[in-house]
C-alpha cells in the first residue's frame, strides 16, 4: 500500500481555492484522514440537513460521498480539478443518528480513466450500524499528465 | 390517466412546513407542474451550484432529483412526510449550460409499499441534451391508510 | 435523427461469430428493430428462464438489457468487438406475464469513450405496464478510429 | 454475531427443489460458505460463460451476485421462495482471469421488507485485485411469518 501524494492541509488548500461554494470556512464537512486509495469525511450535525423526522437528509448524504470520493481520487493522484462523477449510486439503509456523519471511502479500481470507489456512511460512534452505502464513478481527465 | 390528488399550492404549503430546510422562501427549487405519476421542477441557475469550470453541481442535480421524484409521490397519494428514499442511481452525460435546470419525473411504479421513479435533468430550452437522468426508490410508510 | 450503421443481418453475422456463447442458432435472444442510439430486443419466453412462481428470471432481464445496450452502440458506431460494460443498474418493477420480453433501449449519451443508455422492458403486447427498467454504460475502446 | 440457520445440504435441497432452472446437477454455480447474512459462491469456469477476448461474462457474474444475495437471505432468515430482486446495480471493475470466480455476499442491511446486500466478486486466488462490485435489494414477502 503506497502512500497519499496530497496532505490534508494541501487538499484543503486545494478545495478552497476549486470549491469555493462547498469547503467555505464554515462547510459542515471536513477531512478526517487520507490514505492511498482511500479517505474519511466527518460531517457535522447541523440544523440545515434535516428532514421531518429529524434525520439528516439524503441529499447531505449524497454530497458527502461524492465528496468523499473526489478527495480519495485527489489523495491519490494529485489535484485534477476536472474529474467529474459519472455515476452514483446510494442506497439508504437506516435512519441516522441526530449527531455528526462518518464517510469511509475507498477505492475500488483506479485507472487511468475511471475511478470506481464505495464509500460506508455511518452515524460517528455507531459503525456496526451502516446508515448509507454508496458506489460512485469519476471520470479522470486525459491532459493530467503533468499532474 | 388519472390526475393529481395535491394542488402545486397545497405542495407548497406542505413542503414549506415540513421540510423549511430546502423550501425556503428563496428556495432555487419550484415546482413547473404535477400530474398523476409524474412532475415538473425547475431549479434557478445560481452561483452557489457551480463547479469548478462553472458548471452546476451533481449533489445540486441529485438533490433536484430526489424532491422532484418526492412530488411526483406527493402528488399521486397525497401527503406523506414519512416517505423515504431507499435508492438512487444518477447518470451524468453532460456538462449542464449556465442556466435554470429543469426535471421531469415519471413514475415508473406506484405500488403499495415501493414507489419507483425516472427522472430526466434538461438545461432549460435544450431538452434534446438530456444533462443527468435519475432512477429512484421511495419507501411508502404503510400507516398512511388515514392520509 | 441520423441511421444505424449496422443491419438486423450485419449485426447478426457479428455476433454469431464474435458472441457464440450468446446468440447460438437457439438463441432466446432476437433483434426486432434498430436504428441510430436505439434497438428493440425479443427474449422468447421459454421455461428455462422461469423462477418459483413461473415468472421470467431477473438475470435473463439483465442479460436482454446489456445485449439491448451493446446491439443499439454497434447500430450507431459499427462494429466494436471490445466495447465492455462498465455499470448495470436494474429496478425490477413488475412481475413478468408468461410470455416473450420486450426490451426498448435509448442511448442517452454516445461519446467517444462512454455510452450511457436506458433499457425499458416490457411482457409483449403489455406496453402500458413496464416490467424492467435499466440504465448502463458501456465504455468504448478508443483503437477504434478506423471504424 | 449469530449463525446462519440453514446449512450448505439444505439451502442446496431448497434450491433444486425451487430452482431446477438454475440449480441443477451440472449447474456452474457452487455454495462455499454460509454465515449469518453472509455467503461465499463458486462459479466455476466455463468456456460457455465467455465474451470475446476469454473473459466471463457479465450476464454470468450479474446471476452470480443475484444468487449470492438471495442465498445470504436464505441462510439468515430460512426458506423464502419468494424473495424478489428489486434492485442490483454492479460495477465491472476489471477483466477476469479464465478462472472460477468467487462471489463474497455482506448483507447490509436485513429488514422484515426488505434486504440490501453487497458482493465482492474475485478471481479465485486473487482478492487483492476485485472484478466486479453489485449492491442489490431484495423484497422480503410478508407471509413469511410461519417460514
Amino acid at each position: 500500500m503506497s502512500h497519499a501524494v496530497m496532505t490534508i492541509a494541501q487538499l484543503n488548500t486545494f478545495l478552497a481555492r476549486d470549491f469555493p461554494q462547498v469547503f467555505t470556512p464554515d462547510s459542515a464537512f471536513s477531512i478526517v484522514s487520507v490514505g492511498y486509495r482511500e479517505s474519511v469525511m466527518r460531517c457535522r450535525f447541523d440544523q440545515r440537513h434535516l428532514r421531518p423526522g429529524g434525520t439528516i437528509s439524503g441529499p447531505t448524504m449524497m454530497t458527502l460521498a461524492d465528496v468523499g470520493l473526489y478527495i480519495a481520487i485527489l489523495a491519490s493522484i494529485g489535484p485534477v480539478a476536472m474529474a467529474v462523477t459519472t455515476n452514483l449510486n446510494i442506497n439508504f439503509l437506516s435512519k441516522p443518528a441526530p449527531r455528526d456523519l462518518i464517510a469511509r471511502t475507498k477505492l475500488l479500481r483506479l485507472g487511468r480513466r475511471l475511478a470506481v470507489g464505495e464509500v460506508s456512511i455511518y452515524s460517528d460512534g455507531e459503525e456496526e450500524d451502516m446508515v448509507a452505502h454508496v458506489t460512485g464513478t469519476y471520470a479522470i481527465p486525459q491532459e493530467r499528465a503533468g499532474a
